[in-house]
Protein backbone atom coordinates (compact mmCIF):
# COMPACT_ATOMS: atom_id res chain seq x y z
CA UNK A 1 0.00 0.00 0.00
CA UNK A 2 0.72 3.56 -0.55
CA UNK A 3 -0.49 7.14 0.67
CA UNK A 4 -3.22 7.15 -2.40
CA UNK A 5 -5.95 5.14 -1.68
CA UNK A 6 -9.04 5.32 -3.27
CA UNK A 7 -12.45 4.78 -2.14
CA UNK A 8 -15.32 4.73 -4.70
CA UNK A 9 -17.73 7.00 -4.34
CA UNK A 10 -21.23 7.07 -5.91
CA UNK A 11 -21.31 8.31 -9.18
CA UNK A 12 -23.26 11.20 -9.52
CA UNK A 13 -23.40 14.01 -12.24
CA UNK A 14 -21.71 16.61 -10.18
CA UNK A 15 -19.38 14.82 -9.33
CA UNK A 16 -18.30 13.28 -12.67
CA UNK A 17 -18.75 16.48 -14.26
CA UNK A 18 -14.94 16.98 -15.04
CA UNK A 19 -14.71 13.53 -16.95
CA UNK A 20 -17.79 13.34 -18.85
CA UNK A 21 -21.10 12.25 -18.40
CA UNK A 22 -22.94 9.79 -16.50
CA UNK A 23 -25.56 7.99 -18.77
CA UNK A 24 -28.92 7.27 -16.77
CA UNK A 25 -32.77 8.19 -17.33
CA UNK A 26 -32.91 9.68 -13.49
CA UNK A 27 -32.96 13.59 -13.40
CA UNK A 28 -33.10 13.25 -17.60
CA UNK A 29 -34.95 15.35 -20.14
CA UNK A 30 -37.70 13.14 -21.44
CA UNK A 31 -41.09 13.37 -23.58
CA UNK A 32 -42.69 10.55 -25.39
CA UNK A 33 -42.23 8.99 -28.91
CA UNK A 34 -44.41 6.14 -30.53
CA UNK A 35 -47.65 7.60 -29.49
CA UNK A 36 -47.10 8.13 -25.68
CA UNK A 37 -45.73 4.34 -25.50
CA UNK A 38 -42.06 5.09 -25.46
CA UNK A 39 -40.22 7.79 -23.05
CA UNK A 40 -37.21 8.96 -24.88
CA UNK A 41 -34.42 10.24 -22.48
CA UNK A 42 -32.63 12.34 -25.03
CA UNK A 43 -28.84 12.67 -26.31
CA UNK A 44 -27.26 12.59 -22.84
CA UNK A 45 -23.35 12.07 -23.40
CA UNK A 46 -21.50 13.65 -25.87
CA UNK A 47 -20.20 11.12 -28.73
CA UNK A 48 -16.88 12.85 -29.53
CA UNK A 49 -15.22 10.56 -32.46
CA UNK A 50 -15.10 11.94 -35.61
CA UNK A 51 -11.44 13.15 -35.29
CA UNK A 52 -8.98 12.03 -38.42
CA UNK A 53 -11.37 10.20 -40.06
CA UNK A 54 -12.76 8.57 -37.13
CA UNK A 55 -16.55 7.25 -37.14
CA UNK A 56 -18.70 6.10 -34.46
CA UNK A 57 -18.98 2.03 -33.46
CA UNK A 58 -20.36 0.16 -31.61
CA UNK A 59 -18.75 -2.88 -29.58
CA UNK A 60 -19.19 -5.41 -26.53
CA UNK A 61 -16.85 -5.51 -24.21
CA UNK A 62 -16.79 -8.09 -22.15
CA UNK A 63 -14.79 -7.70 -18.33
CA UNK A 64 -13.20 -10.43 -16.45
CA UNK A 65 -13.73 -9.50 -12.82
CA UNK A 66 -10.86 -7.86 -10.69
CA UNK A 67 -10.07 -8.81 -7.09
CA UNK A 68 -10.69 -5.82 -4.42
CA UNK A 69 -9.04 -4.23 -3.28
CA UNK A 70 -6.31 -3.94 -6.77
CA UNK A 71 -3.05 -1.62 -6.85
CA UNK A 72 -3.58 -0.32 -10.00
CA UNK A 73 -0.28 -0.59 -12.64
CA UNK A 74 -1.68 2.53 -14.98
CA UNK A 75 -4.23 4.54 -16.59
CA UNK A 76 -4.84 5.06 -20.36
CA UNK A 77 -6.56 7.75 -22.14
CA UNK A 78 -7.77 8.60 -26.02
CA UNK A 79 -6.38 11.88 -27.43
CA UNK A 80 -8.67 11.52 -30.51
CA UNK A 81 -12.16 10.59 -28.55
CA UNK A 82 -14.79 9.99 -25.98
CA UNK A 83 -15.72 6.52 -25.17
CA UNK A 84 -18.89 5.91 -23.64
CA UNK A 85 -19.85 2.30 -21.68
CA UNK A 86 -23.28 1.24 -20.68
CA UNK A 87 -23.51 -2.07 -18.75
CA UNK A 88 -25.71 -4.49 -19.69
CA UNK A 89 -25.89 -6.81 -16.40
CA UNK A 90 -27.20 -4.42 -13.74
CA UNK A 91 -23.65 -5.22 -11.42
CA UNK A 92 -21.89 -2.49 -10.06
CA UNK A 93 -18.86 -1.50 -11.46
CA UNK A 94 -15.82 0.66 -10.60
CA UNK A 95 -14.77 3.88 -12.37
CA UNK A 96 -11.18 5.17 -11.86
CA UNK A 97 -10.89 8.39 -13.96
CA UNK A 98 -8.36 11.93 -13.76
CA UNK A 99 -8.87 14.93 -15.62
CA UNK A 100 -7.51 15.41 -19.22
CA UNK A 101 -4.31 17.59 -19.82
CA UNK A 102 -2.97 16.55 -16.69
CA UNK A 103 -0.96 13.65 -15.25
CA UNK A 104 -2.81 10.84 -13.28
CA UNK A 105 -1.47 11.37 -9.52
CA UNK A 106 -2.70 11.12 -5.64
CA UNK A 107 -4.03 14.75 -6.29
CA UNK A 108 -6.24 14.40 -9.49
CA UNK A 109 -7.54 10.44 -9.39
CA UNK A 110 -10.92 9.82 -8.88
CA UNK A 111 -13.06 6.58 -8.13
CA UNK A 112 -16.51 6.10 -8.46
CA UNK A 113 -19.14 3.31 -8.79
CA UNK A 114 -21.88 2.76 -10.67
CA UNK A 115 -25.20 1.33 -9.31
CA UNK A 116 -25.19 -1.22 -12.48
CA UNK A 117 -27.46 0.73 -14.55
CA UNK A 118 -25.67 3.69 -14.56
CA UNK A 119 -22.88 4.14 -17.71
CA UNK A 120 -20.55 6.15 -18.31
CA UNK A 121 -19.07 8.48 -21.27
CA UNK A 122 -15.41 9.73 -21.03
CA UNK A 123 -14.53 12.99 -22.51
CA UNK A 124 -11.69 13.12 -24.81
CA UNK A 125 -8.30 12.56 -23.23
CA UNK A 126 -9.69 12.01 -20.06
CA UNK A 127 -7.36 9.21 -17.79
CA UNK A 128 -9.18 6.53 -17.10
CA UNK A 129 -8.52 2.49 -15.78
CA UNK A 130 -10.06 -0.22 -17.90
CA UNK A 131 -13.69 -0.45 -16.19
CA UNK A 132 -13.49 -2.72 -13.20
CA UNK A 133 -15.72 -5.65 -12.81
CA UNK A 134 -15.76 -7.20 -9.76
CA UNK A 135 -17.56 -10.69 -8.52
CA UNK A 136 -18.58 -11.84 -11.54
CA UNK A 137 -17.90 -11.25 -15.68
CA UNK A 138 -19.80 -8.05 -17.20
CA UNK A 139 -20.43 -7.01 -20.64
CA UNK A 140 -20.98 -3.33 -21.64
CA UNK A 141 -22.08 -1.94 -24.64
CA UNK A 142 -19.17 0.87 -25.96
CA UNK A 143 -19.90 3.79 -28.36
CA UNK A 144 -16.24 4.64 -29.27
CA UNK A 145 -14.17 5.79 -32.13
CA UNK A 146 -13.66 3.50 -34.85
CA UNK A 147 -9.98 4.41 -36.98
CA UNK A 148 -6.83 3.73 -37.97
CA UNK A 149 -4.93 6.02 -35.94
CA UNK A 150 -3.46 5.38 -32.68
CA UNK A 151 -5.55 6.51 -30.20
CA UNK A 152 -4.16 5.43 -26.76
CA UNK A 153 -1.71 6.87 -24.48
CA UNK A 154 -0.86 4.74 -21.52
CA UNK A 155 0.49 6.33 -17.78
CA UNK A 156 2.24 3.77 -16.10
CA UNK A 157 2.29 4.23 -12.14
CA UNK A 158 5.50 3.11 -10.57
CA UNK A 159 5.65 0.58 -8.56
CA UNK A 160 5.82 2.47 -4.86
CA UNK A 161 3.46 4.59 -6.09
CA UNK A 162 0.22 2.22 -7.85
CA UNK A 163 -2.96 3.67 -6.50
CA UNK A 164 -4.71 1.62 -4.34
CA UNK A 165 -8.35 0.56 -5.10
CA UNK A 166 -10.54 -0.37 -1.86
CA UNK A 167 -13.56 -2.25 -2.74
CA UNK A 168 -16.93 0.00 -2.26
CA UNK A 169 -19.24 0.20 0.78
CA UNK B 1 -57.64 -10.44 -37.78
CA UNK B 2 -57.01 -10.91 -41.44
CA UNK B 3 -54.84 -12.60 -43.22
CA UNK B 4 -51.05 -11.44 -42.11
CA UNK B 5 -50.38 -13.07 -38.54
CA UNK B 6 -47.12 -12.34 -37.79
CA UNK B 7 -45.10 -14.99 -35.61
CA UNK B 8 -41.45 -13.91 -34.45
CA UNK B 9 -39.05 -16.11 -34.66
CA UNK B 10 -35.82 -16.23 -33.85
CA UNK B 11 -33.22 -13.14 -33.95
CA UNK B 12 -30.63 -14.45 -36.33
CA UNK B 13 -27.70 -12.91 -38.31
CA UNK B 14 -28.99 -14.46 -41.53
CA UNK B 15 -33.09 -13.93 -41.11
CA UNK B 16 -32.11 -10.72 -39.87
CA UNK B 17 -29.72 -9.51 -42.32
CA UNK B 18 -32.17 -7.91 -45.21
CA UNK B 19 -33.19 -5.34 -42.31
CA UNK B 20 -29.34 -4.56 -40.06
CA UNK B 21 -27.46 -6.11 -37.79
CA UNK B 22 -28.15 -8.31 -34.82
CA UNK B 23 -25.90 -7.11 -31.49
CA UNK B 24 -24.39 -9.67 -30.07
CA UNK B 25 -20.91 -11.44 -28.72
CA UNK B 26 -21.48 -14.61 -29.77
CA UNK B 27 -19.89 -15.57 -33.31
CA UNK B 28 -18.45 -12.46 -33.30
CA UNK B 29 -14.94 -11.42 -34.16
CA UNK B 30 -12.99 -10.28 -30.87
CA UNK B 31 -9.99 -9.78 -29.46
CA UNK B 32 -8.07 -9.00 -26.23
CA UNK B 33 -8.12 -5.44 -24.50
CA UNK B 34 -6.49 -4.07 -21.45
CA UNK B 35 -3.97 -6.85 -20.88
CA UNK B 36 -6.45 -9.47 -21.65
CA UNK B 37 -8.97 -8.50 -18.74
CA UNK B 38 -11.47 -7.26 -21.32
CA UNK B 39 -12.51 -9.46 -24.81
CA UNK B 40 -13.53 -6.53 -27.21
CA UNK B 41 -15.93 -7.29 -29.94
CA UNK B 42 -15.66 -5.13 -32.52
CA UNK B 43 -17.70 -2.98 -34.39
CA UNK B 44 -20.45 -4.71 -34.38
CA UNK B 45 -23.07 -2.28 -36.27
CA UNK B 46 -22.83 0.20 -39.31
CA UNK B 47 -23.84 3.69 -37.45
CA UNK B 48 -25.12 5.53 -40.17
CA UNK B 49 -26.16 8.98 -39.22
CA UNK B 50 -24.32 11.69 -40.26
CA UNK B 51 -26.37 12.82 -43.89
CA UNK B 52 -27.58 16.10 -43.22
CA UNK B 53 -25.37 17.24 -40.75
CA UNK B 54 -26.63 14.66 -38.08
CA UNK B 55 -24.34 13.28 -35.25
CA UNK B 56 -24.60 10.34 -33.30
CA UNK B 57 -26.22 10.54 -29.85
CA UNK B 58 -26.72 7.81 -27.47
CA UNK B 59 -30.18 8.09 -25.58
CA UNK B 60 -32.22 5.91 -23.35
CA UNK B 61 -35.76 4.71 -23.88
CA UNK B 62 -37.91 3.56 -21.49
CA UNK B 63 -41.08 1.29 -23.47
CA UNK B 64 -44.21 0.56 -21.67
CA UNK B 65 -45.11 -3.42 -22.64
CA UNK B 66 -47.71 -4.30 -25.50
CA UNK B 67 -50.13 -6.73 -25.01
CA UNK B 68 -50.27 -9.66 -26.89
CA UNK B 69 -51.46 -10.30 -29.38
CA UNK B 70 -51.08 -6.75 -31.19
CA UNK B 71 -52.77 -5.57 -33.89
CA UNK B 72 -50.00 -3.13 -35.40
CA UNK B 73 -51.70 0.04 -36.44
CA UNK B 74 -48.59 1.65 -38.28
CA UNK B 75 -44.83 1.08 -39.17
CA UNK B 76 -41.97 4.17 -39.49
CA UNK B 77 -39.11 4.46 -40.60
CA UNK B 78 -35.45 6.98 -40.72
CA UNK B 79 -34.49 7.88 -44.33
CA UNK B 80 -31.49 9.83 -43.47
CA UNK B 81 -30.30 7.14 -40.44
CA UNK B 82 -29.73 3.58 -38.81
CA UNK B 83 -30.96 3.62 -35.21
CA UNK B 84 -29.85 0.64 -32.62
CA UNK B 85 -31.15 -0.54 -29.93
CA UNK B 86 -29.43 -2.80 -27.26
CA UNK B 87 -31.48 -3.80 -24.37
CA UNK B 88 -30.55 -3.53 -20.49
CA UNK B 89 -33.17 -5.76 -18.93
CA UNK B 90 -32.08 -9.01 -20.12
CA UNK B 91 -36.29 -9.71 -21.46
CA UNK B 92 -37.23 -10.68 -24.48
CA UNK B 93 -38.41 -8.58 -26.91
CA UNK B 94 -40.26 -7.90 -30.40
CA UNK B 95 -38.79 -6.88 -33.79
CA UNK B 96 -40.99 -6.19 -36.57
CA UNK B 97 -39.69 -4.99 -39.49
CA UNK B 98 -40.20 -4.48 -43.63
CA UNK B 99 -37.29 -3.59 -45.91
CA UNK B 100 -36.24 -0.40 -47.04
CA UNK B 101 -37.40 1.04 -50.35
CA UNK B 102 -40.61 -0.81 -50.23
CA UNK B 103 -44.45 -0.29 -48.99
CA UNK B 104 -44.92 -2.68 -45.62
CA UNK B 105 -46.99 -5.73 -46.52
CA UNK B 106 -48.50 -9.04 -46.20
CA UNK B 107 -45.62 -10.31 -48.35
CA UNK B 108 -42.27 -8.36 -46.93
CA UNK B 109 -43.13 -7.69 -43.22
CA UNK B 110 -41.34 -10.07 -40.75
CA UNK B 111 -41.50 -10.28 -37.16
CA UNK B 112 -38.57 -11.58 -34.71
CA UNK B 113 -37.58 -12.05 -30.89
CA UNK B 114 -35.06 -11.46 -29.37
CA UNK B 115 -33.35 -13.16 -26.68
CA UNK B 116 -33.21 -10.20 -24.80
CA UNK B 117 -29.04 -10.14 -24.78
CA UNK B 118 -29.30 -9.54 -28.32
CA UNK B 119 -29.91 -5.96 -29.78
CA UNK B 120 -30.56 -4.72 -33.33
CA UNK B 121 -29.54 -1.76 -35.53
CA UNK B 122 -32.17 -0.95 -38.34
CA UNK B 123 -30.25 -0.01 -41.53
CA UNK B 124 -31.32 3.17 -42.71
CA UNK B 125 -34.78 3.57 -44.49
CA UNK B 126 -35.68 0.18 -42.90
CA UNK B 127 -39.23 0.35 -41.85
CA UNK B 128 -40.39 -1.29 -38.08
CA UNK B 129 -42.56 -0.90 -35.41
CA UNK B 130 -41.46 0.52 -32.33
CA UNK B 131 -39.74 -1.89 -30.19
CA UNK B 132 -42.59 -4.17 -28.38
CA UNK B 133 -42.06 -4.57 -24.74
CA UNK B 134 -43.89 -7.36 -23.79
CA UNK B 135 -44.73 -8.13 -20.00
CA UNK B 136 -42.77 -5.21 -18.14
CA UNK B 137 -41.52 -2.14 -19.06
CA UNK B 138 -38.21 -2.38 -20.50
CA UNK B 139 -34.88 0.04 -21.26
CA UNK B 140 -33.20 0.24 -23.91
CA UNK B 141 -29.75 2.26 -24.90
CA UNK B 142 -29.89 3.82 -28.45
CA UNK B 143 -27.72 5.04 -30.86
CA UNK B 144 -29.26 6.97 -33.51
CA UNK B 145 -28.51 10.40 -35.42
CA UNK B 146 -29.43 14.02 -33.71
CA UNK B 147 -30.68 16.46 -35.90
CA UNK B 148 -32.99 19.04 -36.88
CA UNK B 149 -34.20 17.55 -39.91
CA UNK B 150 -37.26 15.45 -40.32
CA UNK B 151 -36.39 12.24 -40.22
CA UNK B 152 -39.49 10.12 -39.26
CA UNK B 153 -42.07 8.44 -41.81
CA UNK B 154 -45.32 6.35 -41.25
CA UNK B 155 -47.16 4.34 -42.92
CA UNK B 156 -50.50 3.27 -41.20
CA UNK B 157 -52.42 -0.23 -41.85
CA UNK B 158 -55.94 0.32 -43.09
CA UNK B 159 -58.21 -1.00 -40.15
CA UNK B 160 -58.68 -3.86 -42.27
CA UNK B 161 -55.01 -4.61 -42.79
CA UNK B 162 -53.38 -4.57 -39.96
CA UNK B 163 -50.97 -7.15 -38.60
CA UNK B 164 -51.74 -9.08 -36.20
CA UNK B 165 -48.56 -10.13 -34.30
CA UNK B 166 -48.90 -13.39 -32.36
CA UNK B 167 -46.80 -14.05 -28.87
CA UNK B 168 -43.95 -15.37 -29.26
CA UNK B 169 -44.19 -19.31 -28.57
Amino acid sequence: MNDLTLVPQALTDAAFAPFGEVIQADGRRHFPINDGQVQRFHDLATVDVQSAGGRPGISLFVARPYALPLALRWMERHPLSSQAFQPLDERPFLVVVAPAGETPSAGNIRAFVSDGRQGVNYRRGVWHHPLIAFGVEQTFVVIDRIGEDANCDLHAFDDGARPWLQAPD
